[in-house]
């Protein structure tokens, strides 16, 4: 049940499942309430003067506001929760925040959460024996923060408020107090960003008081060697003994070398990354999290966990846990590579923790969720229906607008990263990224070299480009010589050769031979067939069509190199305009930055489950029909009177 | 401001500060609300109607209450802060809670604050694709428990479900699920109560099903090879480099041994002991908890931490923490002695809780407390005015009722332990306890066996016997013979000798060679005199005199072995009629018991140091004239007219 909420003098009026606090509600509908505390009802800046559906009193609005005040109807915002239709009037912010553009054209106020809040105690005295965490939880209560301290604070602190007089700043992460460190350090506050690919890792490092990327970088995920996709991951889980803590132990080890790297890019110090916030899919999240993720990969599709978890960045061992016995044999017990990582997790600052945001379902993941946030798909205030498309070895694919939101898995299987295509390779120096086709063929290559190979967005280019020209038929046959000659120049009829008997296109000089098969074209066909599938089945059940979307967003490190002409002319993406066609780069890293640098965007990522509704294909008894009719590729002819020839 | 409150049939009123909640008001005044989530507002059983003083209402009244109930005036007293005069009528309780006989005459209600929840869960399907952790989270909701997952079930959930047909047993500690087991385990489940003392440790396993004592035992504190008291073992972590790791190794490898020890003789499986309650006064807790304890040295005396604390059991390790570097040099970085607990803590269930109970002050800490908890002196009904006495190397001190309650900390020296004592020794096989003296003196040794020394009893009776025979006057001067003779049977002249040139009472035969001399002596009064001077400033601060006291409450290992009539003689405790000196054993322990078994009784403890008040003696410019005042032994003709001679 939902209920209607209007925020003045602003005007805005949302509605929201009954419970929810104002606070949140505002947060929902794109409006900043002043807080500093994160909504947990202790700093007492949220208030906001109800004129209509006044709730009863909490105990921390009688803590904040005066008996003439909670009579006017003024309440915290974040400790009234609505159970009626609402009017509520919002002050302007004391503060104006400091902003940052994030993800695709967001508008983000800075308001990390992690704090440092620097103190100036008064020393004990026999008339004032206070103990020393009291003596810091109390002012640190005054300052709007109400906090609960990590044990390695309890440890630090008698030394650390001797040694600096008293003059310390206080760490609070979320509702923890993680670190007191001496004298005043607030202007040395980072958090890293981390989006983990099956193949691909890419971190960056943050500055939480400016917002801006300190060090930015990406590696190869050193599980790669263990199988290139997720559920050649999770069997070797399930087959290897010590299988997960093998692939725990590389997961944190990539990510502690790419930390590394960061560290020694910015000149920041390790101590002073305080939080990390990591995006992936589920089975990545759960291998990282020392979670068994075997229930992913067989029906119905179960994950451990789908909500968003926190828990200390040192903490990421995997199960089962190491023996409890002395160090020695403990070393003998546990695998070589499982060893180093166990007990150990992301060296980031000591009592750093660790936050993810929510999977959608098994194979629509915490970056997709991401995504979702830095492209403001179930955010924005305006209506615009959106598709997003995370293309990679699982497309992901959410479809919506703040009204009702969609979002399911396709397996596209490998081809989009070039497996699996004979002349096939990754987006490295060599690879053809780019391919033109007019009286002959232009290629553009990675590095500017001799090619070597192609990649994903040469493939595709490369189909499409043979579809334009008429040498891909709709079913995705490679036309014969003897059929295309006359109707293109004889340069490309040149072209149409056969390599171990099977129909074979030269897209490079013969020197480099780099052909595409008829196989790798049928390979290109089932990955987009089932992307696209997976598109018909959302706007099926959504009840629109391609003309109704605003716009179609390619994510992910493939989808952020696709030629969109070309993604429309495969048919992985529905025909629209190609300029609504918008290639969105790296949103899930995107989002987990966001999500770094506001907990309240953070917040709202964490609700992204209730707004989006999963649809799991595999369950679906038509699927395969849809998929069937997927496959073909565009008629040349467009429905809009479009021609491409 | 406290605030008045009636609860109803029974016409309990009490008073409490504003904000207090119903439901620990009703605690506080000895009345059981049902409940089963201990007062988190999850359960919903805790509903009482409030007839007058109507609360507004919280979120957790509408999820369990109906409109007409909430109409009605029905609320959930954990959710009902009191902050007017206030009637609450309280139902019957749904069920008659188990109870034990407890500390020192108290009837405990058994609710522990860990609980273990069978649950028989829904295999997931297509159609039910709930998560592992949210399908167990949800179904705990429904049995009212609201827990926080620690991530270690995370962990083990999906292999746990899957091999128990989902048939699964939640451990839930606190407001955290600490473990899921596979199948029914609800009849095992265990908790440690530990006092650790400067010199002994107490441990007992406790069925927290029934309160039963599955085991008891005591063994010496391993730290006692670094000093005797508190404050050589802060100057040992002071001039030692890792020298708070070696002692807290020490101690954690103490409690590991008698764990063992404790787990043998009963027969009970380590992995069902979920949570320890450890007491003890304030430098062994910081000590165990990694603590720093220097400051609770020095002026003003400043312990870091005061309040109850709840941590796992697992992560007792020392400050400053171990380095994040490879196994191999963390090895050779720290000390022989420290390697081993590190990061290991008190093996009970891997994810086992600790808690500690609150300090009063630096040196009245949680076994005192745990002590005031299992003598009930701040909770009685009644208006008893009690004086409880912690005799030892520091002697604490409380006194009051359940208007007003005082402590202070005494610091009484050796004397007691049978250090510094001549022929001194510890109550072990040989050592005389008890001294009676009439004609001759007869003794009684503990093993019954020829004596080889005298302990801390046998010392207080000793000197006790002689002041009563005039042969200790009342400045503590020891007769010489030629001043005995004829005031006293010969065979106790000749017990008058002089050895190396000071003057002694030959106890033993004199083969044995058992003397008591005259610095023993002074010891003793050295020793009692700073007990007494502490009684004497609470005493006069309160306002009471001797007859005022209905009970004399001596504890601690020492205290339970004091002849009443003894200590009253020496001036140890005021002169009160010896049936009213009750030696109640170690209260410390009953309290560790308690605090395991109720959680209500647990959330008292941790309000005992708003209802006491702390005053620290050496801040006090008078207290050299009282100490000296209260260095004289008691005249041996009584104001009350009884006369011991």
């Amino acid at each position: 049940m939902k209920v209607p909420i209007t925020f003045l003098p602003q005007n805005i009026i949302t509605h929201v499942p009954e419970g929810t606090t104002v606070f949140n509600a505002a947060n929902w509908a794109g409006l900043a309430i002043d807080s500093t505390c994160g909504g947990r009802g202790t700093c007492g800046k949220c208030k906001v003067r109800l004129l209509q559906g006044v709730n009863s009193i909490a105990e921390a609005d009688r803590k904040h506001l005066s008996a003439a005040e909670l009579a006017d109807g003024w309440r915290l915002s974040c400790r009234a929760p609505i159970h009626q239709a609402c009017i509520a009037q919002v002050p302007r912010l004391m503060t104006a925040p400091k902003a940052a553009l994030l993800g695709y054209g967001r508008h983000v106020a800075i308001d990390p959460n992690v704090a440092k809040v620097y103190l100036e105690l008064a020393e004990p005295t026999f008339e004032d024996q206070q103990p020393d965490l009291q003596r810091v939880i109390t002012a640190l209560d005054k300052e709007g923060y109400s906090v609960r301290p990590d044990p390695a604070v309890w440890r630090a602190l008698p030394r650390t408020l001797r040694a600096n007089d008293f003059k310390i700043t206080a760490v609070v992460c979320g509702d923890e107090l993680i670190a007191v460190e001496g004298g005043d350090t607030t202007d040395r506050m980072f958090g890293l960003a981390l989006d983990i690919g099956t193949t691909t890792i890419v971190g960056a490092v943050v500055d939480l008081n400016t917002g801006a990327v300190a060090a930015v970088q990406s590696t190869l995920n050193r599980q790669a060697a263990y199988g290139a996709d997720v559920i050649s991951r999770i069997s070797y889980t399930m087959t290897e003994p010590d299988g997960l803590a093998t692939l725990q132990a590389r997961i944190v080890e990539t990510i502690n070398t790419l930390f590394d790297q960061l560290l020694a890019a910015s000149g920041i110090a390790r101590e002073n990354v305080y939080e990390a916030v990591a995006v992936g899919n589920a089975t990545m999240l759960h291998i990282l999290l020392g979670i068994d993720p075997e229930p992913i990969s067989v029906a119905p599709f179960i994950p451990t966990i789908e909500e968003a978890v926190t828990l200390p960045a040192s903490d990421l061992t995997p199960y089962p846990p190491a023996p409890l016995s002395p160090l020695l044999s403990f070393r003998q017990e546990v695998g070589e590579g499982a060893r180093e990582a166990r007990g150990r997790g992301v060296r980031l600052h000591p009592q750093a923790r660790l936050s993810t945001l929510p999977h959608l379902g098994a194979y629509v993941g915490a970056d997709i969720v991401a995504g979702v946030l830095a492209t403001g798909i179930v955010r924005d205030k305006d209506d615009a229906l959106r598709l997003y498309i995370d293309v990679g070895t699982n497309g992901e694919i959410v479809l919506g607008s703040l009204r009702r939101t969609l979002a399911t898995a396709a397996p596209a299987g490998p081809a989009f990263e070039g497996a699996q295509i004979k002349c096939g390779m990754r987006a490295s120096d060599g690879a053809i990224e780019g391919v033109r086709i007019d009286d002959d063929v232009h290629l553009q290559v990675i590095g500017a070299t001799r090619p070597i190979g192609i990649c994903g967005s040469g493939l595709v280019d490369a189909v499409a480009q043979l579809i334009e020209r008429g040498l891909v038929n709709a079913s995705g046959l490679l036309a014969r010589p003897e059929d295309a000659r006359g109707r293109v120049p004889d340069p490309l009829v040149e072209r149409l050769v056969e390599v171990n008997g099977v129909r074979a296109f030269l897209l490079s000089a013969p020197e480099d031979g780099i052909v595409l098969t008829q196989p790798d074209i049928r390979a290109l066909q089932f990955a987009k067939g089932a992307i696209a599938a997976g598109v018909a089945v959302l706007m099926t059940h959504l009840g629109v069509k391609a003309d109704d979307l605003s716009k179609v967003l390619l994510a992910g490190s493939f989808g952020s190199y696709i030629n969109p002409a070309s993604a429309r002319a495969i048919g992985l993406v529905p025909w629209v305009p190609v300029e609504r066609i918008v290639a969105v780069g790296n949103a899930a890293g995107e989002g987990a930055k966001i999500a770094l640098l506001s907990f309240r965007e953070r917040e709202a990522a964490k609700r992204i489950p209730e707004f989006v509704e999963y649809i799991e294909l595999s369950a679906r008894p038509d699927f395969n029909d849809i998929f069937t009719e997927a496959l073909a590729f565009p008629s040349v002819v467009r429905p809009t009177g479009e021609a491409s020839q």
